[in-house]
């Protein structure tokens, strides 16, 4: 930790920060500045106490910690990529992984009819909401328990690996029942008992970033997942909040190559939350697939016109399955199948 | 809802898209403008399935909706303030409220001590965090349920009511028994299925603020409260993201006049958690006060520099007693006890 | 500065980087902690060469500064308030100093009229736009020099001084001719070229903060007027822009306490911009008030439905007396007149 | 426009409202819905004045227009891309074009070195900045008029036109003698004297997106170049302002499809301002391409530890080459060369 002084303090209080700060288990080092003095604590921040309560003493001016928060994410502690295995799909390896589906489940034939179409297309993993987390409570909520049948059938015509979203701790059990993923939606990205209920299962956990998240938080979010013994993370950027009104968010693509820089994990790009709108998933998609993202997350609907939620982001089958093709020599140039 | 049509629209499209909307239990009215076709679609947007998904149809350039999402927390819909009685105290009437108390229960000594100086001070209701949400889960994660039962003791001693967070459905039951208001926390605030849990113990919400969370979707948050046949609901703003730097958060004062416009439920101020400087929160409450909020939220500490969670934003109690008396002036300039 | 290093640099790079602090005219001090090595440099940031360029060095982690880049502005280097006399008005002063007038000066009545008004009600110093920066080039531009003369007729007859907003260089000096304080609008709030050639005409300076703009940019920006020798600097905080869409911007109130921390020149609330919603002006202003704004600067109109600009957020004539009145117990609570 | 009644107005203001939309040059076509009454207003939106007056009738809810208020810059009226010439270089059209050079000119040396490498490495056009503006008045302002005789010399040696910043009216016909294309940058993209001046110069004009600009905003800054006689207006994406601190600015790689679909002018990605570090710079490069951004402005640096400013974000004249290579597969499938 850098503490640094206010320009007023006495010769006292300077020796009273010290042993507190020793007494927190932390070596001071005093530098005197031209216009501030600075203490620098040398210790791991991360074994010790925090020293952030500093900040409340009268000559304290700032203080600002070295070492990051997390370790179990890092790619400093893991410097390899680590890879998940879900059935025979391998995300975070040399192939693309593109999981798609409808944005809700909404009944057999619309989830059947998907799964086909997308693993045609080149889809691995079939995504499909059970359980909704929706704005208002006069929303469509989903299918809940008869969604998730529904996406372990499409799975058994398929074969397709599912993913679907799990919104609350006492689902855990029944979701990780029936999905071979849990998905932990932006809203409920830093409900810490959620990520620990989820890390539980054992099964993999694709974690969305928050809508206001900074890329600390969010890996500091994904340490609740490591830290409870469950290493099948993954990191999903799916747009993040800002001023502009054109997109229902903005997709935030330099996520990819700084968590690249900063986590072992794979990286997942969700373009049709990210932007709210089909008419620019493919952009996205070709964007992300470029700066070596490990795997989409594409909501795909055979009739998008008549969808039960999020209708103007859902691409159509055919839409879906020229994308796939158009991405081709995009996962090529960035030296993937 | 108004469905604004491309310039390149065809008849037949046209005709298509108006029988789509009489399905959809809406009777169009076309207007056709000098440079757009517009439909307005007239019915109840709250009882009819949403025209959302008109969107996805391809000569649909927007939907625009009229009508607000939510009903119940509205103005409209109910006229006069609404009020909120925790044992003796009662929020949202013309006696402005302060809860005071430390961000997180520590120990015996720490939450007494402090219950009987917020109360000497003039605060109404002690607060105090038993479960903590933490960005990391290497901090301090509170005492659980032993800090509940501080909480409870200090009732007893001092006759102050209790104000905690929950952050568990799991918790719901346990919590209720202990506390007299349940407070949702900024990271919580979209947690849909701990909203309702709060809801159904039957005691009071306070909800905060999410921290990109618009006023509509605030509103909409609240829904899940009242909706959920539990009318103690009242709206706390602690603070918003945006790209500044100096404060942890931006403490919009404007949610005052805004939320009061818009609903009957009590307003909250919490300077605390909104500035993240205790030197700031004298100043927040004098205006926060002066615009009409109906109570505040305020942390206090016996010993800020020792405190195990954001030491740096809480009072201690010396400078909590004097900001109560600098309030007062203001208080009555509002027309408030 | 604070140099952090990365973990895996050679003792090689480490010297040829102290080599670089030395050059570049600082002492360096290493701390080797326990998961990182970190330098102090020492020396006077503002006077040696920025040790920014050390980012660009493989084996540097980050770079953060110690002194803020400004230091007229700051109230470290000028502790009492500044005040400045325009006229028979002093601004930073025990009197609260109300602005008013039009968004526009759109006629001789009209401004004539609200000059009367404002004046009746208690304002000390006319506000109205000549020169309008309008986000498209179709919208009404305002009346040009016609308009400042106008200014200087509703001065001459009510002895109200006037402030309006300078938006090009090549202006500077016929604005100054007319006007007795400069404005600076917040999408110029960084167009250093302006704040200079405002700075030359010795008139006082209103700075607005721009949309965007932390507040040590803020500050560094006031830099410029002082530096440039004046020391008539106002800051007047106007609304930020956030992800929030209910109001036009989010006015910072907390603005208020910080500035008057980090600043000795007054600060200034423009409740009207800061929401875009005559509405909120008057909730606005009260907070405003009681959180210690040396002025406000309100947006007043005869007529506002029929304004030719931004009516949405212009008070009445009658809605300003009302409010006049109803700020003087929040005044007196301050402590002012 | 659709205007929105609060549910309680009287049928004596709908009439005063008919006639005032009427007197304003609309016809005014009322909906009764079952929960609000809403008038359509139909007329030409930009010839006529705007109706945004009618926010400030007591009874009006809201006021929503249905027409952009740009129209030279849109797509819809000019369908195909348009391409900009200058000298051999043709900037939106099938080639990517790829501008480089130093952040700051800082010595004949430096540009001539920079200008000759980037053009081995396959650069069209030489960027370099003569006057700068900085955040603070105490940081390196450029070189000026030297800065620019250092670009014309360069371009001679090498023959590659050169693009560098206005950032004053007074120095329009200066800067123009000197250089192929004006960048008006970030801070100054709602400086419309300065963006008048600059089209009237005739040469291409290369806005810049202002740091919380909205799409529409940057389209109507870019209608005062077309409006004033310039048809060689490119936009530029810098990076805009979020929460995120990890980088400078978020690059917001969704303006590429976004612009592409809403304007004919060249879009191109600035990457260096956009992430302030030179080692996200490869990845939001082939992010850019493979989305289909018509150019990139990319800082290069013969040394980028020694740089006067920025120097973070500016790549080696080796990392730049190497760039190049690596982007090659990129441009190719996305069908460029």
């Amino acid at each position: 930790m850098i503490i640094v002084l206010k320009p007023s303090h006495t010769p006292k209080e300077l020796t009273a920060l010290l042993k507190e700060i020793r007494r927190l288990g932390y070596q001071p080092h005093v530098m005197r500045g031209v216009a501030r003095t600075v203490i620098g604590a040398i210790g791991d921040e991360r074994s010790h106490p925090s020293l952030d309560a500093l900040c409340a003493w009268s000559q304290v001016e700032s203080v600002t910690p070295i070492q990051k928060r997390h370790k179990l994410v890092s790619r400093e502690a893991h410097p390899q990529n680590s890879t998940i295995r879900v059935r025979d799909v391998v995300i975070g390896g040399p192939e693309l992984v593109v999981m798609a589906g409808p944005c809700s489940v909404e009944s057999e034939p619309q989830i059947i009819e998907t799964a086909h179409a997308v693993k045609a297309a080149g889809a691995k993993i079939l995504r499909g909401g059970a359980f909704k987390p929706r704005t208002s409570p006069y929303e469509f909520q989903g299918l809940g328990e008869k969604g998730l049948k529904l996406l372990a059938k499409a799975r058994k015509e398929t074969g397709l690996p599912v993913i679907t979203e799990l919104l609350s701790e006492d689902h855990a059990e029944l979701v990780a029942e029936y999905a071979d993923i849990l998905q932990i939606g932006a809203r409920n990205a830093q409900n810490f008992q959620l990520l620990i209920a989820a890390a539980k299962t054992g099964r993999p956990v694709l974690l969305k970033r928050g809508l206001s998240m900074r890329i600390e938080e969010w890996l500091s979010a994904g340490e609740y997942v490591l830290s409870n013994d469950n290493a099948g993370l993954m990191f999903c950027e799916r747009g993040i909040r800002t001023f502009e009104t054109y997109t229902r968010n903005t997709l935030d693509l330099s996520a990819v190559p700084i968590m690249k820089n900063e986590t072992h994990c794979p990286v997942v790009i969700d373009p049709s939350q990210g932007t709210g709108r089909a008419d620019l998933v493919v952009a996205m998609c070709k964007g992300a697939v470029a700066m070596g993202s490990d795997a989409l997350l594409v909501e795909v609907h055979p009739n998008p016109k008549a969808a039960k939620s999020d209708s103007a982001q859902q691409l159509s089958l055919e839409a879906f399955a020229k994308m796939m093709t158009e991405l081709r020599p995009f996962a090529q140039a960035a030296g993937r199948g």
